[in-house]
């Protein structure tokens, strides 16, 4: 063991030595590098260390062989783009705006405008642990194309697990999808043709909006209410714009927290069935649930309502997987689709996720969140209205809270400031499709811990004369 | 076997007629359709024949059932199913068909028919290690998002493989997917309108008229020569139809194995330049070459090409992820595009990929396969040539032979004859738009070893009667 690293430490050595030279101009794009030998004897390692050093840096592209000649530095390189720099746009109220300061890699302080829990409150032990199992799997789950439902395993495991909700879906009518979003596109494609209308919350996920651009339809937007959308106004825009789909998210509302009442579902079912209208369930945020809201496609019985889910939120949002539970008449079209677009399935993605579900650590781990997201919120709720921002509801579950700021004050102004400070914020109106949020901010409670974070907000809160000229 | 074909034509007959009165609006949305004892009795045919058409038209959306009522017109939704658009009645020679079955996961003989490597032939103990290499990496990579762009160090190790290939991409340029279709959806998508016209070639890979298909997109095909498309129909095409788009593979062209050459691919970006056409080029097969074809995207300069790739084929296709080198000018409407469609980048993909290409073991196994694959070719086309079936070139590489199957045999029914003795096959008009390839076939090498599949090969070329009435 002890050679072994002592090796790998020379092998690196011989690869940083290569790569110094480089940098340096001592050796250019193109020039020739001393021979195994030479080099084995100017650094005092042994022939095979060198082989192994400039075997790596071939693989990574910094050299190349050409047989019988010997390695040479690769090159021309492309040069540096400006781009590179990343220019920061001011989108402030664009959806995507939010999208991109939120997935950016590069180090913030924090990110209470994000909807997704902090990486050391996931189970890396189990992912790890799951990864190592599936290491050891078959040869043709490591490297063929999946069938293109998905995971056959994985599909009966979701069906028993919807049931729960009481969500009646066999197998043969739940598709694995690359993500959940990607599940939500899928259908769009399926059932929208450009022009078409599509109904969505006021405030609804903020990627819905960006979603539904790319499928060139018109947005009409709902308000939504504690208890779902508010029915009067949805009865009116079925009327008015005779529209082809509604997607929501019942069980916990995003970006409100708020939880679908069972009168409200079933109305909305019945006006749904009056003016033929499909309808999305977004149910990703299911597992925070600690009291289970209705569900509209337990209701509705799969019929005109289809659901999609994923573990992005509670297991890990690298490891690609979400599915959709559809009617069945569907599943062959989507089938189709699905192979046009993407092809293969999400084989070891899905893999992971079965081991993760089904060894117990699953269950435990969203016990875990639960409890400690019913801690937080209460907690971030109290710091926020010390600063003026006021919860709009309590939450029974889940991430979020969507708060009222001070009055007079915009909140894309707020998440502007923030940003200039390292901390990322999701101001109310890329929520809203008739940008009527411009006091609003939603808040991810689990994103919020230290005292910075709420310093960095209070001040941003603070309209200066400049901000006030934003 | 005589009873059988009747038995499929006569419910052919029924469906046909049912989607008929639906298509004239004498059954609108919602209407109930006649009981199968009278529909039997019209079209006296037996209720058995009445029911197995019910039967497939609810499982392809076209009507729905409700138990103790009857069956209806399915709507008012129209959903985009792709058998619709292009309505084959034969699946035999339906690009999806071939899709479906070589992905099917079921316990098949053989797919020749398939367009991948056996598991055996991929590097499953450096997956192994990679994968436990990566149980132990940053919990943030476990289970973060990544950036929508994909991972930086992959991005930039892309970008010197480019540069091997004279494709100069900076890594800014270079965005990750969840696979290579991917890729070229979310180009289409970027790129394409319905009703716009897109050529490919003929023939051209099956699942590009699949994927184009549900773009709601134009398909012209231009006849393939062992240099490149025709181009003399290449400029008639783009004078009478004015496409948008050229889609192709130009290293190892799929299904044909041919090398584009530089004169070609010189005078066709001419031809692109002047008409303004836009070109994905599809390298996946990349890494199978053994001398290296001019690349579009290397003569162009990455300006009006744009090229695709992954690991797919060479690595794994379980672990997706895929990669655009575009034009910079795009990329930022590119990432707007991903994230509203797909949401996190494909990090967890990309790290394992990251981790196999640059510890040396990459390079090592490509070699060996494309070693491999230079001694399976030849052997298996002298199989191939024994039982009458003759390479249209000797490709230089790849797996792919495309072969001329002896006079007067049509690959669907060889096709048909072989997947009921559990052997995948590519009959050539899945890849054919003019449908003139029905004396063609696709062969994998890679997929034929082992005496039986082609005792089952020789036997399905053998046209019996029955057959020939097919």
């Amino acid at each position: 063991m002890d050679g072994q690293v002592a090796a790998g430490t020379r092998i690196e050595k011989v690869m940083a030595n290569v790569r110094q030279r480089i940098a340096s101009r001592s050796l250019v794009p193109g020039a020739r590098l001393p021979s195994v030998r030479a080099l084995a004897k100017t650094m005092q390692v042994s022939t095979s260390t060198v082989v192994e050093a400039y075997d790596r840096l071939v693989a990574d592209g910094t050299i190349s062989s050409r047989p019988g000649s010997g390695f040479f530095v690769s090159g021309p390189l492309a040069p540096l783009s400006l781009a590179d720099i990343e220019p920061q746009l001011d989108r402030a109220v664009d959806p995507l705006w939010v999208s991109r300061q939120a997935l950016d890699d590069g180090s913030v302080l924090a990110k209470p405008g994000c909807g997704w829990l902090p990486a050391s409150w996931m189970p890396q032990e189990a992912l790890r642990r799951a990864m190592r199992g599936l290491a050891r799997a078959d040869a043709a789950l490591l490297t063929d194309y999946g069938n293109p439902m998905g995971l056959l395993p994985l599909r009966q495991l979701l069906s028993r697990r919807l049931a729960e909700h009481g969500v009646q879906a066999g197998a043969s009518q739940i598709m694995l999808t690359d993500s959940g979003t990607q599940a939500i596109d899928l259908l769009c494609r399926f059932l929208l043709q450009p022009g078409d209308t599509v109904v969505v919350d006021d405030p609804c996920y903020f990627n819905f909006h960006a979603l539904l651009r790319a499928h060139r339809v018109k947005i009409v937007g709902v308000p939504y209410t504690p208890t779902g959308p508010d029915l009067a106004l949805f009865e009116q825009v079925l009327k008015d714009h005779q529209p082809r789909l509604y997607i929501t998210n019942s069980a916990i509302h995003n970006p409100t927290g708020a939880r679908l009442s069972a009168v409200s579902a079933h109305r909305l079912l019945m006006l749904a069935e009056q003016a033929g209208l499909t309808i999305i369930e977004d149910d990703i945020f299911a597992d925070f649930e600690t009291q289970a809201a209705p569900r509209l496609a337990a209701f509705d019985g799969l019929n005109r309502v289809v659901q999609i889910g994923s573990f992005s939120k509670t297991l890990s949002a690298s490891v690609r997987c979400g599915f959709i539970a559809a009617p069945m008449a569907w599943v062959e079209a989507l089938t189709d689709l699905k192979i046009a677009t993407t092809f293969g399935g999400t084989h070891f993605s899905a893999a992971l996720i079965l081991s993760l579900l089904t060894d117990g650590s699953y269950r435990k781990h969203v016990e875990a969140l639960r409890q400690r997201l019913a801690a937080t919120m209460p907690e971030v709720a109290g710091r926020l209205r010390s600063v003026g921002c006021v919860p709009w509801i309590e939450p029974q579950a889940g991430m979020f809270l969507w708060c009222r700021l001070p009055d007079g004050v915009d909140a894309a102004d707020v998440a502007r400031r923030a940003l200039s400070r390292q901390v990322v914020l999701a101001p109310g109106n890329v929520f809203s499709s008739s940008q009527n949020a411009s006091g609003f901010m939603r808040f991810n409670v689990s994103q919020m811990a230290g005292p910075q974070v709420m310093t960095v907000l209070a001040e941003a809160l603070q309209q200066t004369p400049e901000s006030c000229r934003l």
